[in-house]
This record gives structure tokens, sequence and C-alpha cells, in this order.
């Protein structure tokens, strides 16, 4: 197991572990801002845009994650996230969160990472 | 377990684990600004202002941590981080970011409630 190794979570593992796959048609709101949170989502297959004041923020891929924030913290949504094609998503409620976390070290560390990469973003934003 | 539990990452695991602790004096910098990563720190007592492009952006206090954005994406330190009291931190290297992140899911968790944390206020400063 290494940081620089860019292993993707197993998909099998979060369907095992009783996570929930859901289909979005393009153009649907998968997540709303400010909404409270009640789980994160895991995108299996398609693209979605991250909205942030109406600002498009960032393009989540397959295998992406988002709505971690609120699921950590309990905080309301930071950001919207609209269906950019047809899409699946996982969600991926509290006690899934925990197991994964216990099970699946790469799946704390993907989370991680992907909160780096944003923070980044919000650094060079901030720088100019 | 649960995620709204605000339980401190045992500092006795992370000696036991193989981390070295250092004394800093109230001053001294600890982690510079653009210098490659080699390992991140986790505060055991004093505070420590974090600094980017000579703006204090955050204390620290014990039991938090720093460094982490550097260790997790390898890319260089996003801040500087200068003793404001005598401060003794312990220095995890990557072998040790992973032991904790396997062997103590709350470890996980902190550094994650942490990142999310330092991405709400910088949401909090581009709002403004």
């Amino acid at each position: 197991m290494s940081l620089s190794r860019d292993r993707e979570v197993d998909f099998g593992i979060i369907l095992r572990l009783g996570g929930v796959a859901k289909h979005y048609e393009a153009g649907a709101v998968i997540m709303r801002e400010g909404e409270p949170r009640t789980h994160m989502f895991y995108l299996y297959k398609g693209s979605a845009d991250v909205v942030v004041k109406g600002r498009e923020v960032e393009l989540v891929t397959d295998g992406g994650i988002f709505g971690e924030m609120a699921m950590i913290d309990y905080g309301p949504r930071s950001a919207s996230v609209v269906a950019k094609t047809d899409c699946e998503a996982v969600e991926i409620d509290e006690k899934l969160f925990l197991l994964l976390v216990r099970q699946t070290p790469f799946f704390a560390i993907d989370v991680m990472r992907t909160l780096v990469r944003r923070l980044r973003a919000m650094n060079e934003l901030l720088a100019h």
C-alpha cells in the first residue's frame, strides 16, 4: 500500500457492503446546495458538474465521489451536483461510510485525495 | 464508532507506531510553504499559526494536525506553520501515516475532518 498509487475504490465492495446504485437522467440534480446531508455519492458511471452558487467548479467523472464534506462534518451541502450525462451513482450513508473507512483504507485515502484536490483548487482561486 | 463523536487520536498510539516528537521554540518555523513534503505533523503540545502568503489563516492547537495536504497528494507545502508558543510536534512519515489509516480509523476521520474544516473556511473566504 502506498499513497502514490492511484488505486480506485472497488465498486463491488461498495455494493457488497450495502451501497445502492441509482440512475439519474442527464440534467437531473443529484444533490442540492444548502440541503442537509443524508449520504455521500460514489459516481459509478457518467459525469456530473459540481456547481457552487451557480458556478461550475468541477467535473466529476466515473470513480469520483461527491457529497463527502457534509457527510464528514454534518454541515449543509456546500455545492449542487447536476448529472451532465446519464449517471449511475451509489448512495453511501454514514454506516456504510464508516464500514468503508474501516475495511478499505483505500477508500479513506481516496476521500482525502479528493478533499486535498478541492483545497488546492480553492487555493488557486484565492491566489488570483 | 460514529462521525459525530469528536474523539481525538490517541497520542500514545502514534508514539508506539514509531512517531518521533520534536521540540520547537516559540517563533520557530516548523514547516515552510513551497517546500517538498517529507512528513505531516501531529501537534502534541502548544499552538502554531498556519500562514499562507504572509497571512495567518488558522491557529492549530494541541491535538491538531498540519502538513497533511502535501502528504496525501505529493504536492509542495501549501502553507508555512510557525510555532506560536513552545511546541511539541510529532513527525508522521508516509509509512506511519498508512499504518495509522489502517489501524486507527479515527485517525483517517480526523484527517478528513481537518480537510473539510479548511475547505469550508476557504469557501467562506471566497464568498466574501
